[in-house]
């Protein structure tokens, strides 16, 4: 099969680059560093040894894309009002969307523009970021889990998976979205506010204990919201995503580099729509909704 | 009646120079600025009229202090560790102790401590700070409500409120301290705490959307925390301090000056011992419990 990358950064960027080093056909979209990709490459500098690809197909408009079978959708969700503008002049009958970004709400969105496409949503357990122009950091993690929006399209999904895997990229495939979304949310919720509001990475976070207090608190009620819209994990999920990033190289989760970027940060997605989500189910997530209102606040009155 | 101010800062300093500008005897202790205000005084930059006292009866050590009929004990609460040895000096049978601070359980703790005295509470409403060494700055308000802990007390409050009013403050006498307590605490929770987490005065807060809603969000946990022990306000409570917040004048509150100069801030008894006192009763206040814990990983982690 052969892929496009919408959106080349530190997940699109990382994920596109190893499909390509396994040999796969991927064409990338980009936007600032399209003119340096086309001369340069991407460069991976990562945990599990540095790479660069010398040549790379990238397009700088959504025109341009040759056709494809699988699109890696791994633009911020900040962009996400932009997406049916990008896809529709690649998106064919059966094409496959695979959502690579975090929040809730995606997959259902793009297959309501696009009823004619596969769509997959894929959770990115990763560490990554991007350092310059046609450069990606990997710093720790990388492993996917994905699921289809549809039950009819785990073979779709399956075969994608065997590329990941030749690839060298750790897949995990599940049947249930909704429950994997809310499963990704359970780090994202609060590590990233935290990070904003606190002005801390991950290790300042678990070392203090308030700072650790805090993030237990948060993801006891994206358990909560989750079990609110009939998705349930292992009893011992909290405890156990609250070790993981315990003993995780210290991370400043994307959000706190978007805002200190000062980029708009992805709350709509990552908070507002699981507030709705529960909300629409009679649950109320006090602390989310204070760390959304929070951030809000602080999005609004950027020094 | 004499009076004795312990602590003068932005509260001490005024309340203690409004009562000496009446014509009362008034002693200061103070620390860091003791030698500069025993040779130049006291300034007070006031919204209502500015005043110079030239000459203070200040002291910087508690065993120097003259006997009195009252004292002012104004110093933040984070000092209260030292009030006993401070205090011990001056108390007698009878002496009125007359607590200035913000937070909840002090009068019960000094009356633990000296059993001979006569413990009143008061909630200072007023925006003031210290300048610098004998310069304060009171910008807005400034009246008091003032309540006996003992019951029998009424009549010596009366006799101080009566100082108070003579010396141009405004002040209201009560009789249920923990509601009066809570009440103050319904301003202190919300705006002392998010102005430290969002670095923004009340005006910011007010003016966004997201920021009056984190405020309302804290006072009506406030209400809830006040009702678990049994203090009840009115129904318009909330509503009636979001507007007098909102039309005050833009004001840093204390805990954001406290913050942004390094200094400790009072978590102990503004948001740790209402959170227990709610606790003991059963009733748990998540925002409050969130925005103390953020506050701690702020104070542990000051840059």
């Amino acid at each position: 099969m052969k892929y496009t990358v919408i959106g080349t950064g530190a997940v699109g960027g990382y994920y596109g680059a190893m499909l390509q080093k396994s040999g796969l056909e991927v064409d990338f979209l980009a936007r600032s560093d399209y003119e340096h990709i086309r001369q340069k490459g991407l460069k991976v500098e990562s945990c599990r040894g540095d790479f660069v690809l010398d040549r790379v197909n990238v397009y700088p408009k959504p025109e341009d894309l040759p056709p494809t079978d699988v699109i890696l959708v791994a633009l911020k969700t900040t962009a996400n009002g932009t997406l049916e503008k990008l896809l529709k002049p690649v998106v064919r009958k059966g094409t496959v969307i695979l959502v690579l970004q975090n929040g809730l709400g995606m997959e259902q969105e793009l297959s309501l523009l696009f009823p004619e496409a596969v769509v997959l949503g894929a959770m990115c357990f990763i560490c990554s970021q991007k350092k310059g122009d046609g450069h990606i950091a990997h710093l720790d993690k990388g492993s996917i889990s994905a699921a289809p929006l549809r039950e009819g399209d785990g073979d779709l999904l399956r075969a994608i998976g065997e590329d990941f895997t030749r690839a060298g990229v750790e897949i995990t495939l599940l049947e249930d979205l909704p429950t994997a979304r809310w499963n990704k949310l359970l780090w994202n919720i609060p590590y990233n506010g935290l990070s904003v509001v606190l002005g801390a990475d991950t290790k300042q976070i678990m070392e203090s204990p308030s700072g650790s207090r805090l993030a237990k608190a948060l993801m006891e009620e994206v358990v909560a919201g989750a079990a609110a819209c009939g998705c349930s994990f292992a009893p011992d999920a909290v405890e156990k995503m609250l070790e993981y990033t315990r003993v995780m190289t210290p991370y400043e989760p994307s959000m706190k580099l978007d805002f200190d970027k000062g980029r708009r940060m992805e709350l709509e997605y990552m908070y507002r729509r699981p507030l709705r989500a529960a909300s629409e189910k009679g649950v109320s997530l006090p602390h989310i909704a204070m760390l959304a209102d929070q951030l809000a606040f602080l999005e609004e009155n950027r020094k």
